[in-house]
């Protein structure tokens, strides 16, 4: 399958030596990797490869919460599950590995009415802050993954090549299609590809459906798609924010591994949009008095609801499902489900500091916070 | 009161080997039961009877989460309020309850514009898989108790026969009723009736609503009307997925009872549509190419949201409130309240094998999963 | 600055003793005191004055969650921060602190266009059942603050004082103003004034957006202002109810301090409507039938929905936005998102004893519960 020939919207040239030595350290961690895959090949041909192959020493289930009496996994798809209960950390390096700005702008729509994307689920480590670099399971390198921005009725043509060392798989919300087939699990070194339809207009979820999907939503495979309606809504500024929780481990030289056993817990370390923690407090986003601004805000997850809130604003619009129909008026907040999106707005009609939070503080006082910056 | 002469919804002629000999056992264990009725019998004359009619002993209150100041109970009702913070335990007899599918297809609406209904509160053992038994409070011994369906502006002829050991009552969210008298407690072995006019049309759940009420709909005193709006709404394939949470204890003689101090903490072992974990992975949900799906979505809680999504679909429509008015379109995701009911609707064009779950993860991946089959 | 010659809208008289007896107890113990301002007069000139003036010792950070890596604090403002994790605690003296009913009603709409309005910032204990003072943190010494109603259009000349220990602020959600400006943080002793026009009708929060939000809104500094559409509503009895959640640490002197680490641990205490467990259970609503009842709910949070709901009723009108618009009919229940508000309407046409929730009952039961009686 020529993958490689496919277009790739991510930017990964900014990391190649981070990239490969954390290929290089992974497969050195082969035998020491604390998971198998177990459940592989059921009903693919496709054979397993990769640094992760020799592997065959089970991990125990994870420990519940201390009360409790079990917590089964699903099984959400009929490729391979792999017992992980802790993303893999690349030991050492997490020098190297500089922080980035997440950008926040919906990058324009695509002049084609047919889209070729090819992402890669990448095992990589990411820094999130000054201090804290942790394992995350992207696609693409990065939490979120690449903005996807298409028109209703457009075609998109999807590739996802596994590069990490377990099976990975990309659901879109966005798509009407059999997922027993195109959300399939990927073994190793496997490419899967599909085309869809984006049947409606919104801000949609794109997420790893591999099983468990809470440890693979919850270590970063996750992103949006925007889908335009065929009339386009009001000129706006245009932003997209992806609420993600995060569940820490400690830190493996350096580097913190997500924890299954705290996901299950539900009580996160931290909340961001788009991935890191107050981001937006440092590098905030910018629009100019009179500029409408309209937030894609989805929600990965995977357990808690993102409660958006601009601070000295309200909206005048929200559409609970697909724009533009049924149109909500003067809302303060509204909480977007996980797995879910919503798309809020805004008229900057007055300059100043406007801070958007999730504003169930609990949460969302863990970095789910930045600062749009209306200017005069 | 003839309340033995009005017809029964359920079917309990398949265990009543299991009822009859969980009744013997609740007898025999009444001295040890952990639990007094201590407010009975402020307003009403009914007699007290039955097996915990002895039981004296008050429990003292349930400890709280370790760092929890206190936490008050409320009182629902005016009736009778037990102290009971572990559902009843059947001991022994746990191999011979045989496991059973909660069929979730919506039934036929009643030809009848008067429509009688007669349940029993039931205190039995339920198997919710191959290796678990659970102490369940029940409507006519099944989590959820039968899916009633009328049409909007039908009359209800309601009775419930509590025949469990404590107070039981039941509140229907689709009555409009004084629920100082209707939904009033009843101890063992009365019955209760009320008459209610089905005002709106929509998905909604009914429970005891005995004090504590957290523990009787935490223990399984739940279940769904459905209400069709006046002119139907478009044919489909109708299902109805009632959404519980369950706190569960050590096992007593292989059954667990529900535990109210993990209900306060709020982190469930297990969260099911129609009361098995899983159980639609097994033996999913059927419908073919070309029907319109339309879920009726309650969630019974008692805590957690229900966050509703078909992987591989979207719903064309979904009804936040009464149909048919203000459908929303386009939604992969929305958040039921516990408590709440909604429609969500979907149209079957392409086959295939389509999970749904709840997409909060860390609560849905505990059960809240299943298959609808879309066959060619 | 004139405050003094402001309208003030609470009604402090009935407590005078009280919150001057808690001043010189306050300003005694203030070496004690457990916290400092590490971040004032950053960019504001005002003068630091007040009891906990002398104040130097910084507090450790608090202790995340036992498992937590770290909860970071935002920084919702560019002006005080105070390391404060519990609330200033009145020792001595709780005996002679009174419960007092807080009033749901809402008051009536202002006369003039323009509204004056007045709040003082006050620490202060506030007795909130027969056995429990909790050390509060108050917009005019209750919890929530006065109820504002103004309409549509109308302008607020709003003026802070604060006379508490630490610096406070104030974020009204009907606001739409350059919040590091308006919203920004004043030192004890200082007063902050500001005007805004209520641009859209409903039930919006206001609240202390102080650094560390969660503690300033989870102490209790929060409170509504309803505002009118210009074609009124529908004549109706109104209410007010702001839920919270209390998070409370171990009595000092027979005051519960708020504690901000079990505020990041988001297992609530208590779950109140207006600031006192269960006050509308011993004094209930009150209603003629043939009433519309019209509830203004709004969720100060700081972390959970409030899933409203009335036993043995249904709302014919839930607006979740600015009413009139987009009014969702037949509702059970609805979850209004921590830092929302939402408006949910009733035809009172039968009598009873109605009681409301919030539904999701591991929360809701903790005394968020009330009594609407409706007589014939």
């Amino acid at each position: 399958m020529p993958t490689d020939a496919l277009p790739t919207l991510s930017a990964l040239s900014d990391r190649p030596a981070t990239r490969r030595e954390f290929l290089i350290k992974s497969s050195a961690l082969g035998a020491l990797a604390p998971f198998a895959l177990t459940a592989c090949d059921i009903d693919k041909p496709e054979q397993r490869t990769g640094a992760a192959g020799g592997s065959t020493a089970a991990a125990p289930p994870p420990a519940g919460p201390a009360t409790a009496v079990r917590n089964p996994d699903s099984k959400l798809d009929t490729g391979g599950h792999a017992n992980v209960h802790q993303s893999t950390a690349a030991v050492g390096g997490n020098q190297k590995v500089a922080f980035r700005r997440f950008d926040p702008a919906l990058p324009p729509v695509s002049p084609d009415r047919t889209v070729k994307i090819q992402f890669t689920a990448q095992e990589v480590p990411i820094r999130i802050s000054d201090d804290t670099v942790i394992s995350a399971w992207t696609f693409d390198g990065d939490i979120p993954g690449p903005i996807v921005h298409v028109k209703q009725g457009d075609t998109v043509d999807f590739t996802l090549v596994n590069q990490g060392a377990i099976p990975h798989s990309m659901d879109f919300h966005s798509a009407q299609i059999d997922p027993k087939v195109a959300f399939r699990s990927v073994n190793p070194g496997q490419p899967i590809s599909y085309t869809f339809r984006a049947k409606y207009p919104g801000a949609f979820l794109y997420h790893c459906g591999t099983s468990p999907v809470l440890m693979h939503i919850g270590s970063g495979m996750v992103g949006a798609i925007i889908v335009d309606p065929p009339s386009p809504l009001p000129a706006a500024k245009e932003f997209v924010l992806v609420q993600s929780e995060y569940y820490l481990g400690a830190a493996k030289a350096g580097v913190m591994p997500f924890d299954y056993t705290k996901m299950l817990a539900t009580l996160p370390d931290y909340v961001v949009f788009n991935g890191r923690p107050t981001q937006y407090m440092t590098a905030p986003l910018t629009v100019k008095v009179g500029d409408r601004v309209r937030f894609y805000v989805v929600n990965s997850g995977p357990t808690h609801p993102c409660n958006f809130h601009v601070v000295g604003e309200q909206f005048d619009t929200v559409y609970l499902g697909a724009p533009p129909s049924v149109p909500l008026r003067g809302v303060q907040t509204f909480g977007v489900a996980p797995g879910g999106g919503m798309v809020f707005e805004m008229l900057a009609d007055i300059p100043g500091e406007f801070v958007f939070v999730n504003h169930g503080f609990g949460h969302g006082q863990k970095g789910a916070i930045g600062i749009l910056n209306v200017e005069a």
